[in-house]
């Protein structure tokens, strides 16, 4: 169960949420929501002492791994650090048994520090426990515990065993050789492993201190080393009343870290580690903790979302996204991209999807432009990757996969899922194949980020070549259809995936038509603006070949029209197949539930939508759609939509926006925020939901504050939900930092510089310098 | 808590003992101690519910894989069957929660079946479970389990998951490929696995029955494909008083099975194995149970012991140890040997050593000579290892590797084991390296086999050439001292492993001169019984070049003699070595523990074994020592003497009785019964020790009934404890079985056959035809 409200320490009000009962039976909630992280790596929140259906989880991101040549490339789940063996008078602690009292688990935001508490009663004895962990945002490659042990009634025998542990894996597939284990002066500990595949070296270290009532214990620990472990116990006697403190710092680093060189040896890493280990042993949690606090007080200053709601659950929900977004980016290292389940559950294997473009990457637009271009650059990197798979496909150009890891793997997509109920088989996953969308998901995101920021230079080096090529790849895979007189887009899956091998989805048509007319308008300018690099580019790509075929193709692109009710079929056959009664498949708890009665194939004949599919369309070129047409696809699409991919709900919020209807935006802007946060106790078991945290933010400002860049132009709709008085957020644009102020009747903005801002508010333009504040 | 009197049933007395308290904390030793299996496969007994801290094992014989280049080959834990998730109202079931009563745990010996009670109250509901288990003797690849629940004062939900889960590994080393996941009519379970570097294949499958109060119930389950597992999920609501009964019948075959011709496809196996199951499943646990009894009954025909003594634990001991010698002997495949922790866990990797030869071997001479056969044969085929290895280190011959798997690997003895407390890295493993005496041990059991069966196809096919083979490596393998003149044999681990590094170390060296003289003296015969076959193993082993070198060299070998205290040094150095307290460190509890103190290279340095050594010399050369000389070096050495290897006691046991302190040999023989069965909670957690459970029938037979193969002569020399009223077992001599009754006066034989048999008993030469009866 978990509590928004019970958090004891008022000053966390709106900073932190808590769990207070533990629950065995959905151990996955607080392990994912509660996750930690700093972009570097990412760690589950499972607890110290072991359960029976736990995941241990510690991502680094960017290290993939093959398992072997079955398998698809995926982040390993590296060695476990946080496990801790506790014995009190040779029992192992553990909450399932005893009684248990004051429980609370609890995620400060605010600092990025997980607190868990409790009484335990055991066999008479009680006992107080306390436990902090932190992932250093200041430090890359720290992580933190502090344990604190009082027995409050009478003595008790205390054993900790506590180490390094490389038994882990992912669900079985391990992604590690056993590696080398060492302790030095009984004290340091090393468990240094490479992946079997890739060859990434990990080097983790871990050394502990012990405090008895604030003094340091010197005590010599029992060293013990096994397969893929290295550990040590401690065994203390400690009297009622007295507290005992049991620190660990632990390290990660690996040779696929920025810092390290290429060619930078193993025992470079090493010494380099155990350099940075015996710094943070010596220096002990509370200075290097202090240091993290400091670094998010910054991330709270950059991103802060304020809003005044008579529920103060918005602000919670909107912070926790903000949170999760941070520490899944990896905001230090171009190499890497977002996860779907960012750094916390082995969900997607790391890998990036269209999430990252098209639900994430406004807020990073918005709020932090340099790692909004770090994260473009990921996928500049992977054009490798789009041009090699376009190539495989029989295309030109780059043809993105549809999902991503290292950048020049290409496609990584898993070929097979879960069980198909009708044939007893694993069904195939398609998406790899033919959901094709994601390659102008990243034009329009490159136009987006461009638009938005002005960023040139990175135009120059990166964003015209993107452009170019991805509108080779859709070129090349139009489809002449002779008895129409069209060109067209088969076999491919949609924004909706249960919908698979369809022609002419209108999202995908649409989308690559955008990209290849962004191409053609970039072509002129750029042949104007800058003629070396468009020679440059020329040469590379063959551009004027590829503009006279886009010129040729461009017009005949079908883009499927609203019929006489003013509806856009989704695909060719979506208006013609059956409808069912979608009530008993429509509660959000039971995510895919639809399955338990069809197959795939069944749920491919019916008129059932995973997710938004026209309304994405609606969402990305809002300015090519009638607000009438808007309204009449939403309320003829929604109903047949099961919402089962977590990227619907904030999409159906936005557009409910724009058509006015606030009250249904706001509910539905509750409902997309209680994806990871809500009561449902298994829906983040794999992980926290990337795009959803994103798409919460995006309700926020895209949403209720009704930002958008259209046509180059920033505009603003601000239209607050009932509940609300107050908003405040930054938002960047052009190079300026603005802080956006609106409430009720007013909207302030004020910038960090007197350079003129333009912007259109509820269609009027207006410029001002340094500050504005109208009645809206 | 072990108890070996409160079983229930009265007609398993001394057929059975009984967990009677549930130990969380030390799940290994029941895991352990009663396992089940067939010799085709092992199933450690884990519970059906998870516990942390638990290992589940399923072993297949001889499927050995290599996870990387740096690992040394071992047994690949297989996929899981026996785990049940068990939801009672939503709760996950857990003897860990709630009031336990009348629990007990059991293992049926003589049926071999293991059989878990009790009554569970959790919230105010009382629920009764029986668990029942079996691994067939009589259709080696099924598996069966039946759990009966009976909510006994309120109804219950009940949810059930129940599959087949390949998320296991080794201990981190996951040894599978993921493989085909499959469910067929909602009811036959699949799970195809393949070895990632050996490729064998697995072919898993499982079904499901469910009865309440005896009625069938036709019911459709949830399917559940995961990553790397395949489930079913049953749900019902049982009322108070009906019993929900719910088998499990599951099957396993593999690629390397001997029933399938090299070639046979996957396909054949898969549907083979389908059909098998569907057959299993049809006929439901009960009848294939039956089966299975009567292939146990037919077990204890051909190998019961029987003991009438005072203490009824050593009834119980020795059928333990036959129970576990059978389980784990690959009888039906000649391919295979017999595991140092058989298949009843990860210890040791499945290889086989010594202990084989040594304490197993002669249980099956003198009880099934087939069997024993079959484990020579595997030593056989292992002469390509052997020779390989042989090359490897510059010599000539049969070098059998320390530890063996598949045949033809040679030495699989890992390189790197447990932490070195001064240095904090880890030991450096010598026995693959210089652990020679393996091969003449092997040669050894050749000739006792030989001896006491008289199965000359067996040596006129096999044992000549592992002889002479062996010989040739001894013969190139000594090292000439020119200032001795004396041929040595340096740097060596001999049985004693306390002691690496050491020079002639007496047991190598006398073993080595006794295989060198078996080979002269078998080339002799050899010549003259069979000259065809001489030839021909000339032409192949160049025995007349061997012959010259063995004549230049056997009487030069050193072989270590009595000092002035008639004590034999162990090795060149071991008694100038310092003497220290062990006191603390001889508790058989506390296995290993004077390397909580010292290192390795420190316990070097000191009079301290491990493990009978010069003991080990007396016992397998026992006519070339005086009684005088054993009783002083029993004298000497035990006291030095840890018992840190399970290979100790028993030996120590038999040469007691030889020098005819009958006390000490019970004593012993006490203790050596206890290493698995006693009160030591963590010795079996690696799996059970098999060359002690061969020790147990050793101390029995070769010990105090003093049955002895000497110069190819029966001998016996009775010399009950006095705890024992009679001792009766069966015994083969010369391709007759005999059946031995001994009780305080008396001995009686009865043979099989009217074939004249001739023995010596108590040093007087005897002969009988059919039966024999005398006061011995």
């Amino acid at each position: 169960m978990l509590s928004y409200n019970e958090v004891q320490s008022e000053d966390l009000n709106k900073w932190s949420f808590a769990e207070v009962h533990f629950n065995p039976l959905a151990l996955g909630k607080c392990e994912a929501i509660m996750s930690l992280g700093n972009g570097y790596m990412g760690l589950r929140s499972a607890a110290e002492e072991s359960y029976i259906g736990e995941k241990r989880n510690l991502f680094v991101n960017g290290t993939f791994n093959k398992f072997d040549e079955f398998e698809v490339t995926e982040l390993p789940n590296t060695a476990d650090i946080t496990r801790l063996d506790i014995r009190i008078d040779g029992t192992r602690f553990s909450l399932e048994r005893g009684t248990v009292t004051q429980y609370e688990r609890m995620l400060n935001i605010r600092d990025a520090e997980l607190v868990r508490s409790f009484i335990w009663e055991y066999e008479g004895k009680k006992i107080r426990f306390e436990f902090r962990r932190f992932v250093s945002l200041a430090k890359l490659h720290q992580i933190g515990l502090k344990v604190s042990i009082t027995p409050l009634n009478e003595g008790i025998t205390l054993v900790i065993n506590s180490g390094i542990d490389g038994q882990v894996s992912n669900s079985g597939s391990q992604h590690f050789h056993e590696g080398e284990k060492r302790i030095y002066d009984k004290t340091f500990l090393e468990l240094i492993q490479t992946t079997t595949e890739s060859k990434v070296d990990f080097v983790h270290g871990a050394a502990h201190r012990l405090r008895l009532n604030q003094q340091e214990i010197d005590t010599a620990p029992k060293m013990d080393i096994d397969r893929r472990k290295v550990a040590v116990s401690y065994a203390f006697d400690v009297a009622a009343g007295d507290c005992l403190e049991f620190e660990k710092m632990a390290t990660v680093f690996t040779s696929r870290d920025r810092e390290f060189a290429e060619g930078t040896s193993l025992d470079d890493i090493r010494q380099h580690a155990l350099a940075e280990l015996k710094a943070f042993h010596s220096a002990g949690y509370d200075p290097l903790f202090a240091e993290h606090q400091l670094a998010w007080s910054k991330v709270w200053e950059q991103y802060n979302v304020s809003i005044q709601s008579s529920n103060s659950f918005d602000q919670l929900a909107v912070r926790f996204a903000i949170y999760h977004l941070v520490i899944m980016t990896p905001a230090h290292d171009r190499r890497m991209g977002i996860g779907a389940k960012g750094l916390s559950g082995e969900g997607y294997k790391g890998h990036s999807f269209w999430d990252t473009e098209i639900f994430i990457l406004p807020f990073y637009i918005y709020t932090h432009p340099e790692v909004a271009r770090s994260l473009l650059e990921y996928r500049y990197l992977g054009l490798e990757g789009a041009r090699a798979k376009a190539i495989e496909n029989g295309f030109t150009g780059a043809m993105y996969p549809w999902e991503a890891a290292w950048p020049s793997d290409g496609e990584v997509t898993p070929e097979w899922g879960q069980v198909d109920i009708v044939t007893g088989k694993q069904i195939k996953i398609w998406s790899g194949f033919i959901e094709q969308h994601i390659t102008s998901d990243v034009a329009y995101a490159v136009w987006h980020y461009y638009k938005a920021t002005g960023d040139q230079d990175f135009m120059d080096r990166y964003g015209y070549e993107m452009i170019f090529d991805t509108a080779k790849f859709w070129a090349s895979r139009l489809e002449w259809n002779e008895a129409k007189g069209v060109y067209e887009i088969n076999e491919v899956v949609g924004p909706d995936e249960y919908k698979e091998h369809v022609d002419n989805n209108a999202f995908t048509n649409y989308m690559a038509s955008f990209n290849i007319r962004l191409a053609m308008e970039y072509y002129h300018s750029l042949q104007n603006s800058n003629a070396d690099l468009f020679q440059s580019l020329n040469g590379k790509l063959e551009l004027e070949e590829a503009m006279n075929e886009w010129q040729s193709k461009i017009e005949q692109i079908y883009l499927p029209q609203p019929n006489q009710d003013g509806i856009i079929p989704q695909d060719d056959t979506y208006l013609q197949k059956k409808l069912i009664d979608l009530t008993p498949y429509k509660l959000q708890s039971k995510v895919g539930s639809i399955f338990d009665d069809y197959n795939l194939d069944q749920v491919g004949e019916m008129q059932v939508s995973k997710q938004a599919d026209i309304m994405m369309l609606f969402f990305l070129l809002e300015d090519q759609f009638t607000p009438e047409v808007k309204r009449a696809n939403y309320d003829y699409y929604e109903p047949k939509t099961l919402h089962d991919s977590s990227l619907s709900m904030s999409t159906h919020s936005i557009l409910a926006n724009d058509f006015g209807d606030r009250d249904l935006a706001y509910q539905l802007f509750e409902r997309a925020s209680q994806i990871d946060l809500g009561p449902y106790m298994y829906s983040s078991d794999a992980g926290i939901h990337s795009a959803s945290l994103g798409g919460i933010w995006e309700c926020v400002v895209l949403g209720f504050a009704g930002v958008r860049m259209l046509g180059g132009e920033l505009h603003m709709n601000p239209n607050l939900p009932k509940a609300w008085d107050e908003l405040s957020f930054p938002l960047y644009w052009q190079g300026q930092r603005l802080e956006v102020h609106i409430n009720r009747e007013t909207l302030t903005l004020t910038a960090n510089s007197d350079q003129e801002v333009q912007l259109v508010i509820h269609g009027n333009p207006i410029k001002f310098s340094t500050e504005l504040q109208i009645q809206y």
